[in-house]
């Protein structure tokens, strides 16, 4: 069948079970297909295909509400919601997103990116449900890697207390990005290797019936006894103490096996977990044999070998940068430890943590807890490296400033992916790290303008001892410079003149900086000759340059990838009137919008952050004209 | 004998079980005498009488890290660590913190305030212990309500995993601050009526013997049947499953239960987790009898009667007022439902729970699923209430971003405890949620004046369906004002001018109007005569009164009870910089640094957020005089 002509998932109700395999097939064939061109989450969304297409089959959305945690395993549920004529575009500017989207279709009831957050979702829907007398399904869908991250499982244990009717799904694919971690995937080890509940219940009432029949005390406690049988040889029985009917493990392949399983959930009262087993990249070889998460997500790869097709690169990737750094630096300094949050693959820290395995940390999707475990481990002289995207650092924003910096704990925080993310969008973009950061006390936060400053500020945060010190750093790779070979530490708070200039000044910091030196070029060439700063500490500012600028009363444009609004722009006009300074500042940042997915240098455009913006608003406020002026100009 | 004494608890070791009651019996009174005329937090630390003393006994703080979950029940820790003489300025400005601190003593090794870090912290100092070489004892005391936070579950997924050895003791006291709930609260519930888990196991093998010896298939089937029941019988299943050896039910009050218990997990290899069932209030009646929280943590009593001595006022509490004005809107308006992270008595909701108990969800310590709970809700066309601390919003920080703000969802945010709280210090003042929430786009930040402005924002929040909105209010009382019979809205984004006058302005909102009107009394006398304006939308500005103040070129001083740093004042600057205004902008607010605990009064004279402050920065800008200027004069 050609999947682009189907509008909505009601086909699916009327197929057997062979006409689904062969729509399974299809959908199999279409996603890889489109991804080696497009890239995407290939991985996830091949371990879904049987799942999905059961879920639409025997629910009805959008009225029976599906939630898709995490959401990048979303695109079978697109496909079958008429979205795959749209898989040329996915993940690019104005194009398909990698996530679900209530403005795509009415089919995606919630948004998401980040994990962990359906089941709070789900409960909500289903409390609203039940207070507005519906009777609709709602079928959160969670990975055994997301049931870790705190919020699900405060959602847990708060949904098994009310016993509310929800399905959850656990798709249990053994691996979210990264192999998985935890008690909870301990536990989920062994259930799947237990076999299924039924077999287990005969065996127990078989043996049971055996107990002879005694009197008096025996009798009672041999009553009581098996009362507790009854209850704890369960084999789901953590999730059955949390309140839950525990179904499983389900095979997440077996149209049969998930349709009588799920027909069945349907019935019972109350919050079912569905313990559903599927293998991420299902059908596609080079996806199915990945132990370490390469193909969770990828760019684009030709379909015969798994060959990736990368743009050639000899410059080193900013995470790779930072972990070897740590790395070497490990090697002198027994303090370093290492903490992830189920990133380790994204992170590069795989060869810290076989070099130092006893040193290394990676908690699983929990950031909250790596935050405030590295706080913990500062108490005791140790130097955490804790490596977390600037996005992900939002879940532990209450951690950063209740443990580490209102303790004043010496941690290194390595912020990755800072900045504008591309195809992931506006759930990922680390646009907001200075805003939520730069008020906590006692934080420094800095960001360098290319590797070999990178390596530099490596062993500065290892050297900073009065403190937390947050280094950004961006997605994708470096700029190629030569690298020193000795490291040696950046003084705090110093910032650098990067290009003299008498007739105006721009700050700038991190990726921004060759914009900026561009557009002093251009502004040199109209005869306007500004100072580039590379003002690479966000807190504490270079107040001594900030003065001397000042005094010159030479307009000042600020420059930031990250949010405007209490940003680093922010931060030099808030000192510039406690010193009642009155020259002119402008500030070029992301304007007060959620951002959304493509090319970063296409959003970049869209959002007027360009050099020509910079040449523009230099060259204005060299006039001295106010902003309603320049528009008029 | 003199619990003043006492320098370091090493007393403890050599005393049998009688001088121990004796102790114990000492420590209640100075306790029950003592928080009577002080307040502080009396249940739980009446509570944990024993518990520290065995602690202190058998474990060697600190070498052995003792950390206080939460912290507001270490008073009896304080006591026998030499703190004892510094209880008559117990939560006093300079005094004696309410909460561990590492200033206080080397003792308190973890520094808390929120609840449910002490897991990931604990968690941190083992694996530094063993990286160390070292082979000192890591105890966290969590209690069950905070065993409910994500973070807490996130470190008791982690740990169990590790197998690191740890001693967690659960102080269960069936009620954290108000009744827990979740199902680890119904969880814990069965453990208590169980009994121990030695009488089930006795109870087992007997029954086991009875099992005929039969051979081949059945043979087999009843090995693993037996073997399940071994493993399954244990009472601590849940914890068990997640990888810790469960120790429990314990006396909490027997010294014999608990030292039998400690020793024994002493010796035990990798995580334990002790049960310990305690009874807040021990020994004092009045908070024996509580049920709902009242003597959670209290202002001064009555000893003899338990009434406290109350300053007596007839303005409604902020809290209060909010959700009984929620309350009757929901009379008319079935959308709304109302959330709390286990605050119910704090925030008031008694009432709405009682009125409407399907609309009224209590989640337990749980802000994050909170927060997200409340976007589902919003999805599906409630409007929910969400009346959350400001200090626990942070929390949320996240959910606030990613789900409700991204998703732009019309849920109203009661963020209660706004500014300065006072006693609890610096771990609760409710001082940096402008600055974390003023960059989300789509949100609306507003706080009333006065009681009867907040009870028409209260309208205003439930009638405004264009996204989020969040209502600030302080801790405390209103003013006292008259109040409107009927509600109305206000518009989104306008200010208002509660003084004229041609000097200069003053931007204020909130608790601080009072201070800004006194002010603008005293330069009036001194022949200045300045606005003053209620700048109760934070976002967004209203940019028409702004662009007018502007172009008057007269001084503007902001006054906020917030962080400076990318606060409310923040926000205006940016905006005179978007349009070029060189007007004076001065700020006063909360400088870069944590605020301790003492009275709120003292806590602002600290800081100098003062009328007199008020007066002088704008007599300063009304002179035009600069920053340096003025400090010189």
């Amino acid at each position: 069948m050609d999947l682009t002509k189907i509008s909505n998932p009601s086909f699916l109700k009327k197929l057997d079970k062979e006409q689904m395999t062969e729509v399974a097939n299809e959908i199999r064939k279409f996603l890889i297909e489109n991804l080696s061109v497009t890239g995407g989450h290939i991985g996830p969304n091949l371990g879904v295909v049987e799942l999905t297409m059961v879920l639409h089959k025997l629910f009805d959305s959008p009225k029976d509400k599906i939630i898709w945690d995490v959401g990048h395993q979303a695109y079978v549920h697109k496909i079958l919601t008429g979205r795959a004529g749209q898989f040329g575009t996915l993940r690019q500017y104005k194009g398909l997103s990698g996530f679900p989207k209530m403005s795509e279709s009415e089919h995606d009831v919630w948004e998401t990116g980040h994990s962990s957050t359906s089941l709070s979702a789900a409960l909500g829907m289903a409390a609203a449900r039940d207070m507005q007398g519906g009777s609709n399904h709602v079928i959160p869908v969670i990975g055994d890697g997301a049931l870790t991250g705190g919020m699900a499982l405060e959602a847990l244990n708060h949904i098994g207390h009310l016993k509310t009717n929800m399905i959850v799904i656990l798709n249990d694919n053994e691996m979210s990005i990264a192999p998985n971690v935890g008690a909870l995937h301990d536990i989920l080890g062994k259930l799947r290797t237990a076999g299924k509940y039924n077999s287990v219940k005969d065996e127990l009432e078989y043996i049971l019936k055996k107990i002879p029949a005694v009197g008096g005390k025996v009798a009672a406690a041999a009553e009581r006894v098996k009362d507790s049988l009854k209850y704890l040889l369960v084999s789901g029985v953590f999730f059955e103490e949390l309140g839950f009917t525990y179904l499983g493990p389900i095979d997440g392949h077996d149209f049969n096996d998930l349709e009588r399983n799920l027909q069945y959930a349907k019935k019972v009262e109350g919050p079912v977990l569905l313990h559903v087993l599927t293998k991420k990249g299902k059908g596609y070889r080079p996806a199915e044999n990945d132990k370490i998460g390469t193909w969770h997500g990828t760019g684009p790869y030709k379909i015969e070998t798994g060959d990736f097709v990368k743009s050639p690169t000899t410059a080193p990737s900013w995470s790779g940068l930072v972990a070897e750094t740590v790395r070497k630096l490990a090697r002198e300094d027994k303090r370093i430890a290492a903490i992830t949050p189920a990133m380790p693959v994204g992170s590069k820290l795989e060869s810290f943590a076989a070099e130092f395995p006893e040193r290394f940390f990676d908690v699983g999707i929990a950031e909250q807890h790596a935050t405030t475990m590295a706080a913990g481990l500062a108490t005791q002289g140790m130097k955490p490296f804790l490596a977390i995207y600037s996005t992900f650092l939002q879940r532990a924003y209450d951690q950063m400033l209740h443990d580490i910096t209102r303790q004043k704990l010496n941690v290194f925080i390595g912020i990755d992916r800072a900045g504008l993310v591309g195809a992931d969008g506006e759930t990922h973009h680390g646009v907001y790290d200075i805003s939520f950061l730069r008020h906590m006390p006692n934080l420094v936060i800095m960001m360098p303008k290319d590797e070999n400053e990178g390596q530099h500020m490596v062993k500065t945060a290892i050297e900073y001892n009065d403190g937390p010190i947050a280094m950004r750093y961006p997605r994708g790779n470096g700029l190629g410079v030569v690298m020193d070979e000795k490291l040696k530490t950046i003084p705090i708070g110093t910032w650098e003149v990067l290009r003299e200039g008498r007739d105006g000044t721009i700050l700038t910091f991190g990726t921004t900086i060759p914009m900026a030196l561009e557009a002093a070029e251009t502004l040199a060439e109209k005869g306007i000759h500004v100072k580039v700063v590379n003002a690479r500490f966000i807190k504490p500012l270079d107040t001594a340059m900030l003065d001397q600028l000042f005094s010159t009363g030479k307009p000042i444009v600020t420059v930031e990838e990250a949010a405007l609004a209490g940003g680093f722009g922010s931060a030099v006009i808030e000192y510039a009137h406690d010193v009642s300074s009155t020259v002119s500042i402008s500030r070029i940042g992301i304007p007060d919008e959620f951002i959304e997915h493509g090319s970063v240098e296409k959003l970049l455009e869209e959002i007027d952050f360009t050099a020509e913006n910079v040449v523009r608003t230099m060259e204005l406020a060299v006039k001295g004209l106010t902003h309603a002026e320049r528009e008029i100009v």
